[in-house]
């Protein structure tokens, strides 16, 4: 038996996000799964692959550098998955490595560090084509010095509850953030990029959502302070589309 | 009579560039005229517009701020334009500004100096799904210090025949390119931008495609000066793929 370990880059314009999901609906582990079990199979009768990605992505959110891995008997040459499953895959997902590990070894079990990247256009305009299905377009100006100072107040280990979704059940909503940053990379356009132990549903949007309000003058600096001591799922209503949110890395 | 000027934003991918074509194909004048005819004529019977373009694209380049222009009598307010357009238009299209110009501009005839992009993934990957309709994904490592220097060569007033798509009909091959810049973007991006007085068909693209033969180490800076001497359509034969080219801007 062997442990693969994958990183793939995706467009999640056209999935429902990572996780398989019943009703047939398209989803990257499910595509992941389908064209590992045919190309590990090949003339050899079906293996029944169970992928275990590094996490769950919502609908629309895209990926750098995505892990996953997956046990199998296949004695493929650890390089031929990469070729082998690029053929297989459609556009929008793409292999960029492929690694034997120990068989102990669990892409979400194991994560250590999570990075995700969040990008901006604040250019002035209501939606921009070119960056339809990869940014936020943001109307008004910005202050990226308010927003920086916004990020910096969410680094820490706390509890989140105030940042994650309704309806979601964790046992514990604490969470440690190791850093926030928030870059101007000029043409209007703004990279947010977090880094953490673990991400509760939808926090990272909920935090890029409080983030722009602030820059945007619309909460201040007090009044986030508050929101995060509040430990309410009602109090941070503003969830950044997901179209802006990229999976950029992850340390084991 | 009334003198429009827009400055627009488009996605090509779906389109097979700006100029109308026959047989119904999807074209960025031809989802203008309609929208402006549209828009312009809204309870006040049909009128015919002609809308002039700053040049053609190629299928599948992208533009950050292409010019046109068209004469109407509507007495709409110019701001009017922006937000009505951008009712009409779909995903792809966006009317970022409107101006009431002297009736003597012409959006193609009176541009002076325009300038396009280039952009190239360059991470040692044969594609990427994020990037896959706005950049070219070159696999092999490219040498960005030679690709400034090629870049610089291309630069001045030359006979540009050796860089034109053959059966282009121009009564001269003489271009000034006014500068082309190189930059390296980090994360394996590589930005290109061209700015001159004018373009021939496919020259952007088939010099990109030969500063990245210099880059991959594929041709000495020699023999771009050879090529360039050549004033032949046939010996440069690598044109860069569309889907990396943006229209940048155009200045009057």
């Amino acid at each position: 038996m062997r442990n693969i370990k994958l990183t793939i880059e995706f467009d999640g314009t056209e999935f429902v996000g990572w996780q398989i999901q019943p009703g047939g609906l398209r989803t990257v582990q499910g595509v992941m799964t389908e064209a590992i079990s045919r190309f590990t199979s090949a003339g050899m009768g079906g293996e029944d692959v169970k992928v275990t990605g590094v996490g769950r992505t919502d609908s629309g959110v895209h990926a750098r550098a995505y892990v996953l891995n997956f046990l199998t008997t296949t004695n493929i040459p650890t390089e031929g998955f990469v070729k082998g499953l690029n053929a297989e895959l459609p556009d929008d997902v793409f292999v960029k490595s492929a690694e034997d590990v120990s068989l102990e070894f669990n892409a979400r079990r194991d994560a250590k560090k999570k990075t995700y990247l969040y990008r901006i256009v604040n250019s002035g305009h209501r939606r921009s084509p070119l960056e339809r299905n990869r940014a936020w377009s943001v109307e008004e100006p910005l202050d990226i010095e308010l927003m920086k100072e916004a990020a910096a107040v969410l680094v820490g280990k706390k509890d989140f509850t105030s940042f994650c979704a309704a309806g979601s059940c964790v046992s514990t909503f604490v969470r440690e953030i190791f850093s926030f940053t928030v870059k101007d990379l000029g043409d209007g356009l703004i990279e947010l990029e977090v880094s953490g132990g673990g991400f509760l549903k939808y926090m990272v949007r909920i935090m890029v959502g409080n983030i722009v309000m602030v820059g945007a003058g619309k909460l201040t600096i007090d009044e986030l302070r508050t929101i995060i001591e509040a430990r309410d799922r009602e109090v941070a209503s503003i969830t950044a589309p997901s179209r802006g949110l990229y999976f950029k890395e992850v340390e084991y």
